[in-house]
């Protein structure tokens, strides 16, 4: 069993004049907050905001580096040279960098977002490049990736090139018996009721496995879960999971101090 | 009279499929180039490949951040607030320096782009809050800035800040009785011979004085000269001034190792 | 005593994964949409989305253009030269009116948008240009500006050039003695009441004038009256201002049609 | 065999500060002009100047909207739903007819482009839904597409739904034995000499017929052929292709005249 685990949000997704999201409420029970870039979502003004206020809450800032794509909020699939994405996720977690540094908070940990997050997530040498050369720039910082049943085999390649990683399960998303999400706009997909998120999240942790629609148990160590700031009952859960916690004896810490 | 100064140079303003500049040739005869930073130009592929040039060149890298207006290239002034900039200066440094970081050379400087350079070396405070936000981010970094009457004190006001500047004029632009550059668009503003230009560069290092259009001599420090890459002519000059820097016994080096 | 007004909103704010203004509420109560062009918000679907909720509810489409700045909204000045800015205002003309003609609705007006707006309304050359330039590429389009003591030339300029104008003022705002909007920001620039709001715009048309903070009168003749999606008080006092006119037998109907 | 054919080549592809392409010189040639839409590349100036030089040319022209991917060129394929997709055609052919109509031409074509054009000639419902919507919003404007042995198909589709097409082949291209172009990297893609250039030129036009890599002959009519301004010897053929057309009594007219 494992004693510990990291609760992870999106945060700082607004941009210019639109809004998105409620940090000030998710921020509040989360121990890891991944940061747009300016790329995908965020600009300069939201990105120095949301690195102060996870100082403020004693949350740990991670980069969230996505597709240059911001009409379609980096979910779109690009068609783009290995290299160029290693540009560009460099790029970005830079410019979160410049924020943590100005706020004297260290930067914790890069995760990518949506179809970047996805496509990476099955292209296991590209994302050991992606990782190798965030460590090369920016030091030991801890890669949050998806939590699968390859992931054992990734983890022992990450170890052996330096790379920390954090894997990440999804506790209001169902899972296929193959151990992938049921897509959005399937029926099921998304889970909207705050106790069962929350019953779903401890099992994750406790038991190390990951139960799918059809009842399959897909055994893979979970390092952190994700609260989806636009689900009301995700966010909901969240100190749910805390207290259910609390009550077992798993302690929820920022992912940094335990992979 | 000063013994030493650095050419500076605009480096790394391609875009996408669209090429700028001809780095290759400028870069053999500077000693600190300026890179854009994926805002007013340039993008992380052309971000990487010209901070490896100037490693391979063993030319002292520095961010060259400007206005998010890539179709002005940041050559159009915006109404934006002081917060705004600093925001947008510590990202477009950090962004660059995520690949100085990953080249394992250092960010030498800073030196602001177009018509936000322009803005700020009339706005002594907001310069000072830039400058020292940009110490506070990212360590011991030098900021460039126009050579004009008034350096002097901002020399002084930049020393008790603990911010390093450098002085910067431009041998291939004709200067008014005040010291400002004449405008582009204007008669003479621009000038069009190697010969002059290296030999007023020498004048401007050697007697601390800028010539104006009217004969009037500007008594202002210099520490770096600026090679236009898109003045033919400028770029003639830049081995010109070297050889009679020589000749002199003047030294030109990276304004990090002297201001 | 004017028998007939227009009442305009902003819409098709939205841009992306960001929902901006509560379209479906406003569009209710006003009889002619300024749409913006996907330059400083909205983008192609949503303009789609907006030119069809127009068709539904019967209420005339005009393009709200603006400067190229997404993160600033168009709220930011930016230092364009005049021909660019009749670039800009044509391009994004254009592209809206590909969605009217798509719906089978014609394109009744043009209101620029924000620092756009104030710009070109103190510049009456330039006011001209761009409208003479939309009539040429257009044909007879309507031109929304800022109603001000000065505007009685302005229309008469217009006429010998052929443009139509439709003069507008903004009964949630506090005037200047000089008949300029006071700056938001400023105590009392934006007025908060529904009751107090449709009293003024009633006052605004009946009388052909404005009332200043001070409580002078300035004349000014009224085509159509801006109702802020951003200000709740402004939208609900949206059926109040159509109530009022019914009651005093003053028509509301969309600008084209009577300017 | 066809006594008639179109010259087509891209234009417009310039972008703020950044110049490509050289269009002074290849619309000499021409009969028709695909012009950006400041998506991919070009801006609201180059649009108009683009718009005025096919006007002073006898140039007819058409719009060539692609991706919104200013970075990648419109090259990289973009995972896009189909309404998007058809929503991004009409404001960029949108904002092309503004310019077209400021100049008092006619908008003669629309033709995609780059990863755009690829991927709907595989796409033949979504050509048509495209090509539908374009004809409903511009009226009767021509369709450029990729001519191949499916094209025969498809024009009868586009005779039934009135929608009118000109079949188009690439004379500096390899083509595989299925029809496809080879593609650029492998060996012999692109064909580097005017004269045989300009012969296949010829052969495709007058025969009715592709040659293959392999020798094979893929039997499509062909109304337009593309000259690339980025091949040198692409536009040293043009003038070729037209005194051969000239001795064979083969006509070079704008596409719209003749399909």
């Amino acid at each position: 069993m494992r004693g510990v685990f990291d609760l992870n949000c999106d945060a700082g997704e607004s941009f210019g004049a639109w809004v998105m999201g409620n940090d000030a409420e998710v921020m509040r029970h989360v121990t890891s907050a991944n940061i747009a870039c300016g790329v995908h979502a965020s600009d300069p003004k939201a990105m120095r905001r949301t690195v102060w206020f996870c100082k403020q809450c004693g949350v740990m800032a991670g980069a969230h580096p996505g597709y240059p794509d911001l009409q379609g909020f980096g979910r779109r699939r690009m068609d783009m040279e290995r290299g160029e994405i290693i540009d560009w996720v460099i790029y970005q977690v830079g410019a979160l960098k410049g924020f943590t540094s100005l706020a004297g908070i260290p930067l914790q940990h890069v995760k990518l977002h949506g179809a970047l997050y996805n496509y990476v997530s099955r292209e296991e040498d590209l994302f050991l490049d992606i990782a190798g050369a965030v460590r090369e720039a920016f030091g030991d910082v801890v890669f949050v990736t998806f939590a699968s049943p390859a992931s054992g085999e990734l983890k022992k390649r990450c170890r052996s090139s330096g790379v920390r990683i954090a894997l990440e399960a999804f506790p209001d998303r169902a899972y296929t018996d193959e151990g992938a999400l049921v897509a959005r706009g399937h029926e099921g997909a998304v889970i909207n009721d705050a106790k069962t998120i929350a019953s779903r999240a401890i099992g994750m942790v406790r038991e190390g496995c990951i139960e799918s629609v059809n009842g399959r148990r897909i055994a893979c160590e979970i390092d952190t879960l994700c609260i989806h700031g636009d689900n009301k009952e995700s966010v909901l859960a969240a100190p749910l999971i805390r207290e259910h916690a609390a009550m077992e004896g798993i302690a929820v810490k920022p992912l940094g101090s335990f992979v």
